[in-house]
């Protein structure tokens, strides 16, 4: 079961270059047993953000008087695994494309065993607070997004 | 910007005819000053679950003896308008397709003036606690989720 | 297994004038069947809000230009009795004391029946943001606080 | 401003020698700006089971057959300092007393700088599910309880 957004399965994981670790919490079960639906979406949140302070952009988004931020257009989330309590997940995040003011952000999750647990995707936008509209990236950050996809090819 | 899963929006939303209400809570906020984006699943899934009451099947999905459950299989949420603290949201559900042990299940949140807020998408799938996979709706059962789409059609 | 803060169960019970209905969600339950023990504090939040939205004076503080906020201060919890999906709660809400700057807020939440499910209570305190500290409540405050109790003792 | 279960700040400090690190999700500010308030308690449950997974009694709790699982009886959260998006926190446990089939956990969150950002107590219930009562202890867990603590004095 194979969601639209990955072409070749195997190609599509080699393009990610940064990870972090979540633990699954208690209080992220549901009365099913397992991790309510509702909770990957935190973790795709947590390591987007990880991602972005590692770019260096997510710092300029967060200062007081900054006039753009962030915005999540859409999401989807495949869960293709049931995931418990306890478990230790690696979030993968990456840069798929990158548009005029936005960009597309792919996420694979994987168990201890190296499983794939959920995949996602969703485009950010960069949000001008003045305009309420898309504020275009600059030719460098474009230029470091590309980046940060080209340093996982290489791995 | 129009979500790929919706053909023609206006005959799309005349296609719901259950909703349910619901009020942001303060804790759904987030420092940007609006509705976190993993909050908008969480109302996706109570409108789902009421729905499912309504039509009289999450009774027995919920019974201690139960050998099938419901399981997310994916969700797509699109964010079309920022959301804040205290607005009065309609969440909207409909079943939009049925396979055979699954259902596409579409969703519809609309603020105080009837704006679109958040639409979305996800299939889910009622699986079998033996065999770990999915399990046959009977054919009341389809019956029953053609009428509730022809209920809100009649509309 | 009567907490500190309730002298007499009876007459404490009866200061209560003002409730909130909640409706426990799957996501709200864990793995071991029940609502997890993290939620109640934000049906707390949810009726403390309500409630000073009643009073007239949450408005003041969510304006933009407000240089006033609210803080918790702390906050206590007891669980009497295990709440389960899909339960039809009411939250109520009263002022049990007031400070210079700060109120005692109490909190008793009750099922279908009647039965008492969680109790609490906690400080709030209106912070200046200038000074970072405590700004005392004005005394046309401190009567509409006292009232709110008054409207509660009548009933 | 000490909450009235910490006898003394500087030896209740030295009580605790098991802590984990907890790092604030976005997804945990509110629109004040700083984490919320209903969010210390998910940290406080988080590092309580990562506790009792190192005495090696949450095992037990979460094995499908048993009979015993633990119950949060009561909760406090004391407030001392706000924390905001991205921080990296301590949070210590420690259990305070121990008694017949229940025990006083408590609670001490540190930020960057060790200074403490919120304090907590809160009693937890081993409940056999036969009885829906209290269940004693053993003696041989007692002693891991109580060792638990002289391990933590000897630091």
């Amino acid at each position: 079961m194979k969601a639209k957004y990955i072409a070749d399965f195997d190609s599509w994981k080699k393009g990610f270059a940064f990870s972090v670790p979540i633990q699954v919490r208690f209080s992220e079960t549901d009365m099913f047993g397992h991790v309510n639906n509702t909770v990957p979406i935190t973790y795709f949140e947590f390591a987007r953000i990880e991602f972005m302070k590692e770019l260096g952009i997510m710092q300029n988004w967060l200062m007081g008087e900054s006039k753009l931020f962030p915005v999540v257009a859409d999401i989807q989330v495949d869960y293709t695994q049931q995931v418990y309590f306890d478990e230790k997940l690696k979030v993968h995040v990456k840069i798929e494309s990158i548009g005029t003011s936005s960009m597309d952000v792919h996420y694979w999750v994987t168990n201890g065993k190296g499983e794939t647990c959920f995949t996602g995707r969703g485009a950010m936008v960069q949000i001008s607070k003045e305009t309420g509209k898309g504020h275009p990236w600059t030719e460098q950050e474009k230029e470091l997004f590309r980046n940060s996809g080209a340093a996982a090819a290489k791995l």
